[in-house]
């Protein structure tokens, strides 16, 4: 990776993660006339609130009696368009350096540079990645055979598939790969098996109707089990995975052949290398100043639920205030004399209004 | 007033001030399972949101990119619907006091009594009461001679009306007793001036359409200038308001005959007994601890814009988090061996989900 060959990107503030709090911080940030650069690891914008629960129902936003994830992640970011953030998603902020001129240098995992004044980890409880498959030396085949996201079709012509999984994306991969096979498609798979510790599975209604079709067709065969090991094979041409051991609900052991993996096990939150940024942490939590949400290091701020102070809550709303408080005190960081910044309100103020874009509608 | 004739209610929670934040006060205690009993000098639940700028747009509530001031008191009402708070309107907490088995007791200024184990002063910047005229020597005239709201119509019969204001109020009412005037009621006064700094209001419209046909068949006389004093009149029956002595814009004094007056001149907001409670202020502000949100004395919590911390905003969204600080404080003093409490979230939890009537809402 070239990254040297980038210029870095010389911004006020960058913000570190785009689910809700994120989000909130650059509207705050808009409002006091700053604008941000917003990094996540999620190829969308809207953090857990759309990764791990976009149809369930929240109940406890002040104003929105009951609104789902999607909705929250949705109604956010349609409020931060006046101040029109650039998102740089699908990438990690990999290093975080402090520069002789005071500035933070930033670079993430795909090559993006940043210089920043300030920064703002609204990292939640971290980057959330596909959550792997723990088995001794299966890191060896990940890209190859093993996967965390479906390979083009391809690759799994004619090839025992094995999906490990029971949510929509696992369910939903195997019913395609089940379709391939239905109308002998120059890509089918040789076989196709469904592996998930019981016969139980988390999709729509259609796609599991489609998925016991396809059973009873024998076109895709369900396991019910846990993965423990690999099953390999040494020859000429390299080490090749030919199987996953399995055992049973009875505690029995059996092997699936496998030429493809598939893995499925939903999102996990993984701190990454902000742990190594040099940024003191206590429990995997960032302490701040709730007066400021600022860090230990100057410029850099912790909102959300990857900060901690005393009696904080892991609340959405929460967080929200905190994005607030580090509003203000980046702006009177940011001013050239670091004067006090005056409290205006969007209801009153005409210099607010102009930021929102709104200073032209009718008031009486 | 009566008010040993009452019994008090007996209470874990009186929030004081029905703004949004004392609305949000109410959830977030319902969260807690805790009931709250709500009281408020304006006779609607809203408080400046509602009582100064029902239209105005909102635009800095997180996840609302605009509402007007009467929609968010309408969604944070609507929002505490499921633990159906107990509202005592239009009047006012005249005593707080601590009894001794440390419950407090409040009287308000209609006579309801509270016996609660805490209370919540969610009172922004004091209670709204109408503001006054202030003219030396006004006091012994007011409810007689001189009224902040409109009397009824029959006190008004024949008399020269004075209406002091430029606001939907003082236009209405001028308007009102102009149609009187118009069809020979007999309720209808001897005149009507409607009195103002300028010849300009602030009212709808069609309001304003009529005032003007009634000015302009002098059914309605508009005044400009100020009031600055009072002429009086000694008589047998006592002393007797006969006019106001107005400065003109031309520096011009000159007095206009009144037998009743009647002011609108908006609301002010006053701090009244609160500042007596015993409570420590600065600068008619109550710090307090921001971890919880409590005050020095225990039980008392302070929320919103009363309330002074270290790089406090007077912002809603920021009472709001301090409504739910001030809330798990409250269930962990409440709580029988003062044990901390847990979080939960709405999106998953049975209990909250039960607490708030959607248990059997279907989930998947």
């Amino acid at each position: 990776m070239n990254t040297t060959a980038l210029p870095p990107i010389e911004t006020d503030c960058v913000v570190i993660g785009a689910g809700p709090v994120g989000l909130f911080q650059v509207f705050q940030l808009g409002l006091q006339g700053l604008h941000a650069q917003v990094v996540d690891t999620l190829p969308a914008v809207g953090g857990q609130c759309l990764a791990l629960y976009p149809d369930k129902p929240i109940y406890d936003i002040p104003g929105l009696p009951v609104c789902t994830g999607r909705e929250l992640a949705e109604r956010l970011l349609q409020q931060t368009r006046p101040f029109a953030p650039t998102f740089h998603l699908s990438q990690e902020v990999a290093e975080l350096a402090r520069q002789a001129d005071g500035r933070w240098h930033l670079l993430t995992s795909t090559g993006t540079r940043f210089l920043t004044r300030t920064v703002f980890i609204a990292a939640g409880v971290g980057a959330f990645v596909a959550r792997s498959l723990r088995l001794e030396g299966i890191a060896a085949f990940e890209g190859r055979q093993v996967h965390y996201q479906t390979p083009a079709a391809a690759t799994l012509a004619g090839q025992r598939l094995l999906i490990n999984g029971a949510d929509d994306a696992a369910v939903q991969t195997a019913v395609e790969a089940g379709r391939l096979r239905q109308s002998a498609d120059a890509n089918a798979p040789r076989s196709v098996t469904l592996l998930h510790r019981k016969d139980a599975f988390e999709a729509a209604p259609e796609l599991l109707a489609e998925l016991a079709a396809l059973r009873a067709a024998d076109l895709v065969r369900v396991a019910v089990g846990q993965a423990i090991g690999l099953q390999t094979h040494d020859s000429a041409q390299g080490l090749r995975l030919t199987g996953l051991q399995i055992a049973t609900a009875d505690d029995e052991e059996l092997t699936l052949p496998a030429d493809q993996v598939l893995v499925f096990l939903g999102l996990a939150p993984r701190l990454g290398p902000l742990a190594d940024w040099g940024l003191a942490m206590e429990r995997k939590l960032l302490p701040v100043d709730p007066a400021s949400c600022g860090t230990e290091l100057p410029g850099i701020f912790a909102v959300g639920d990857i900060n901690h102070y005393p009696g904080k809550r892991k609340l959405i709303l929460c967080g929200f205030h905190e994005a607030t408080m580090a509003a203000f005190a980046a702006a009177q960081w940011l001013s050239p004399n670091q004067a006090p910044v005056r409290l205006q309100y969007t209801t009153t103020s005409t210099q607010l209004q102009q930021r929102l874009g709104v200073a032209t509608a009718p008031r009486h």
